[in-house]
């Protein structure tokens, strides 16, 4: 298997980012990958944020993977900072073969790199499987994720 | 009862702030309420990110709850902006008088004006009171949070 890239997204990822955020049983209802409009302007935001990571895993120039991560300070836990994971999806013909555990590992390195002293996301209830994924990379289940759309 | 302010956090709050980060059955070992230092550092990199926006609430002077809400664009749903609800706390004096209610309608208010269109948060396993209270001002439970210390 050639090598894998992790780099930060550019403009011309996103019909493939798009594509696997869409490309699942949740996002499938959500998404609309006809229209990138909508993802143009989130990418600007996301770019002009020094605190906000969103990054492609790149193998052979396919985009195979992505995922967003947030440096977050904080007061609390002795005036912690966090990051947090959001939006990782892994392209259908590579799951199974470690790339979101290198995914993940890049987001932890990244994170103790910058300084974080905790990693934390949410996963959907339904996501059993991403359940124990998480689990065998060290993530504890300890809390409970709410939502609310406004 | 007086009147209630909600407003930014300044320098001169942190002993305050501290206080209640602390005085929580597991804010009592993460905290050090004796030596400032960390927070001092941790506020002046939240005060400086124009997407963190944490809050006291002040009765009478005296600060009585605090929150802080990070604002973060993201690609999924559609390119949709979401905002984060960290670090609840009330004082010891004024739980059960509707002040978390008060502060929490304030982040949801704030993250609307903020161009949000969901606000989420997560509270550790063991505090089912938190679960029912968010779940009242219509939360939904549907998220399970990992989280990792590195």
């Amino acid at each position: 298997m050639s090598d894998l890239e992790i780099r930060p997204a550019a403009p011309h990822d996103l019909p493939a980012i798009v594509a696997m955020l869409a490309d699942d049983p949740l996002g499938a209802r959500r998404e609309s990958p006809d229209d990138l409009t909508p993802y143009t302007a989130a990418l600007t935001r996301l770019t002009a944020d020094p605190n906000q990571h969103l990054v492609v895993a790149v193998r052979d120039d396919r985009v195979v993977g992505t995922l967003q991560l947030t440096v977050i300070p904080g007061l609390s836990r002795r005036g912690s900072t966090r990051s947090i994971i959001e939006g990782v999806r892994i392209h259908a013909d590579e799951r199974g073969n470690g790339l979101g555990t290198r995914l993940i590992e890049w987001a932890v390195d990244e994170s103790r790199r910058q300084g974080c002293q905790l990693v934390q996301l949410t996963s959907d209830a339904t996501r059993t499987d991403a359940h124990r994924f998480y689990e065998r990379l060290g993530f504890e289940a300890s809390h409970v994720g709410f939502k609310l759309s406004i």
